[in-house]
């Protein structure tokens, strides 16, 4: 009899896949309020690890952190309209505190933006108070109709980015700056994700901004995840807040703005870039144990060593965790790290001890080798290293692999089935293309330009839209 | 003309001299819902410090990070009596959500252990799943009618903590555990505060705790701040929420739970130890600037100087920040990191270097001393260790010398005006002191042993009552 599948395989049903894998490598659960999520300990370990690589690029770009309140007076989102329109029918309502009916009804933050720059206003006088960097972590609540673990919940985990800045020049080399050497950076080094970073059309721009660069990845079902978006805000929040400086030549000026954010979405997109049927599979820079030392039986010694094994590798800085419970066999143990997307697995058996050697094996490609147990320990680092190397030019190779370039509408349109399309700028604008493809739920997901840079505006010559269905 | 004190002086009004500090060192600001607080970068940036120091000896108990959904069905909070009589007057409600009128009103947790120990019932099934240790780090609505910035304000940051165990002793012993090797080491040898633990009387216990032990410190003006409390639940949680596990023998049983959690209110705490009518004093091990490098004036290769100094501070592992801006007058920047609080300043000017030396100013003690440039880095670390040892040391008598031991319930409220009192706690029972002293507007602190012990119950022979004025 066939042993029934771990999880759904990708090919039968990959929504069902990404559920399974969600619940089975124990990420996250569902809230008991409709949309909301419980981010389990190893979903929430990575991104723990996830944040702390982050912020660490965001602070090298002189940003601080600190902290908004969750709470907004509901009048503050009509003070810029375009704004407000964009998340009134998100918004989460306080209207009774303390036991009593409040006077003016409060909002939970759907992002901090109107909120933030009240106090830009106020803290922003002169030239020389600019840049103003600000960023947060934080929660924020965007409600939900059709809410997906990770990738569209009520409740979400974020950083959310605020800048003021003295020229449009410098609004708009920061707003690059995150777009590359923080975001893209950041998924292609740390999350082995290659990502694609471009710049949205007018009618995909965040509401307010004069322009929004994103980072668009490729999942394996051939969609595109948006993975975090850097927005140029020119001086329409500054208008709408009332943000001005004196200038080194004794004028007054509104400031121009930037804000960037990425989410716990990126979890969600992790999991569908690297998964595969056996479950998730992690990169090292953001896997809770990149090595797990599975002990197979505890007899003749091998309990001995695999616990020396361990403590060797913490000491070596390796993240490491000891699976120890003989108890349960070691098949259903060896899946379940797989399905957690552990990137090594250690085995220690009492017959490998006998022979002076363990079993080493790669969750990315799952090979399986001999080595001995006196060079394991230096081993592992460069094994470490090899896999995020490996699983980058495997991601990258299927990345390329689902893209296609295509010349009209109709070829962006089929191409769009399983994969995503590039098609020149110019061919979709003569041909009202956008709105064409929008009506079968494509979208332009970014401009690039042919050799993958950022066009300054729409009406570069060259440009290339990267078209596809989206999460 | 005498120059105005930067802030007010303690002894004049304290209250008034904390506001100050919090504004002056820009720790914090209102927010526009009352009772909110906006955490500025540098205050921010010590609770972020404070954060990863705690979390790592929450992480050494074995206990993981996870994150639960703020919102929380209303109905949630009627399962356990005692809880929501506790937590109602307090509740944010959400009535609205995504343009609607919600059919059930939806709360923002005033703590999160309704909707973990629903998740908790799940979980537990056997011996083999116990303990169940898990934390997380969130935001937390109660709101406040009486609000003061980090001390009490409707939303704030905290962690709390909640487990699962297999017998009564074991939840007990982590209780315990977590107060002494995570809240009281913590507080004492990274916040440099010489908290004092000890157990609640049963007037002062957490709704449904069957026994609650907390850190209580002492402020410099003589009052008592609880800095973090850890509750033994017993049973009570477990069996309002029905989590039952099979026994080793094949019983069935409810789990004995602990719950437990320190806030953004250590912030306030540690102002309100360590400030002086200078301002804030950071122990180093929480200071986000360790070292300021204070540039004089540039000439004659002070600029190159600082910089080259701070950047070898930075390679030596110190947290250093260069300030070199010389537009601002030296004696306001200098004002102002004292206010900051970072805890050494180095002073390099053109005379300074002609001589080959810098001057080196502690602000604990603002004992100021000439280094030779070419030593300067390899004394900063063992300094920075000298003033975080000595800041405790002096926190330590100046906490004893407001502590005194009294045989009455008079003498524990007159000594209560300035201070905390050690009254034996038979003293105050048989005298119905407690009620006596609450009617003053004095609590029990916090009951212990006369070798400062946790006492094993109320009615141990022999213990002390530290009886106060809190915050």
């Amino acid at each position: 009899m066939p042993k029934a599948p771990i999880v759904t395989p990708q090919a039968e049903d990959f929504p069902r896949w990404y559920q399974d894998v969600v619940a089975k490598a124990e990420m996250a659960d569902n809230g008991p309020v409709r949309g909301t999520m419980v981010i389990l300990p190893w979903g929430y370990a990575i991104w723990e690890l996830m944040q702390a690589k982050m912020d660490a690029r965001i602070k090298a770009t002189g940003t601080r952190n600190c902290y908004f309140p969750m709470f907004i007076p509901e009048g503050y989102l009509r003070r810029e309209a375009e704004h407000v329109e964009g998340f009134a029918p998100e918004l989460a309502v306080v209207t009774h505190g303390g036991g009593k009916k409040l006077d003016e009804p409060v909002v939970v933050r759907p992002t901090s933006e109107t909120i933030i720059n009240t106090y830009f206003a106020k803290w922003v006088q002169s030239y020389r108070d600019l840049p103003v960097l600000i960023n947060q972590w934080a929660n924020v609540v965007r409600w939900e109709l059709r809410p997906r673990l990770f990738l569209r919940t009520t409740e979400f985990l974020w950083q959310e980015g605020h800048t003021c800045h003295a020229t449009e020049g410098d609004a708009r080399d920061f707003a690059a700056r995150i777009l590359h050497d923080v975001y893209a950076e950041f998924m292609t080094n740390v999350l082995a994700m290659p990502v694609l970073p471009g710049r949205k059309t007018a009618r995909e721009r965040f509401p307010g901004a004069t322009n929004t660069l994103t980072c668009e990845a490729v999942m394996a079902d051939g969609k595109a995840l948006q993975m975090g978006t850097s927005h140029e805000l020119g001086q329409n929040v500054a208008k709408a807040f009332g943000t001005q400086f004196s200038t080194e030549a004794g004028g007054l000026e509104h400031t121009w703005q930037t804000s960037w954010g990425s989410s716990t979405r990126m979890v969600g997109g992790l999991i569908m870039c690297h998964g595969d049927d056996a479950g998730l599979r992690l990169p090292p820079a953001v896997a809770p144990a990149q090595v797990v030392v599975l002990l197979v039986k505890p007899e003749n010694g091998a309990a001995e060593a695999a616990t020396a094994l361990t403590r060797e590798l913490r000491t070596a800085g390796v993240r490491v965790e000891l699976d120890d419970r003989v108890d349960t066999s070691f098949g259903r143990r060896a899946v379940d790290w797989e399905l957690k997307g552990a990137p090594v697995r250690i085995e220690v058996g009492p017959r490998d001890i006998a022979g002076g050697q363990v079993s080493v094996v790669r969750r990315d490609t799952r090979a399986k080798e001999t080595v001995a147990l006196a060079s394991v320990v230096a081993q592992i680092p460069s094994l470490l290293d090899a896999i995020q190397a490996d699983m980058l030019a495997a991601a990258t190779a299927a990345r390329d692999a689902r893209i296609v370039d295509v010349d009209s509408v109709e070829d962006a349109a089929s191409a769009s089935e399983t994969g995503l399309a590039g098609v020149p700028w110019s061919t979709l604008r003569a041909d009202d293309g956008e709105e064409r493809l929008r009506q079968l739920g494509i979208t332009v997901r970014c401009l690039r330009r042919a050799d993958g840079g950022l066009p300054d505006s729409e009406d570069e010559p060259g440009v290339v839209a990267l078209v596809g269905r989206a999460y």
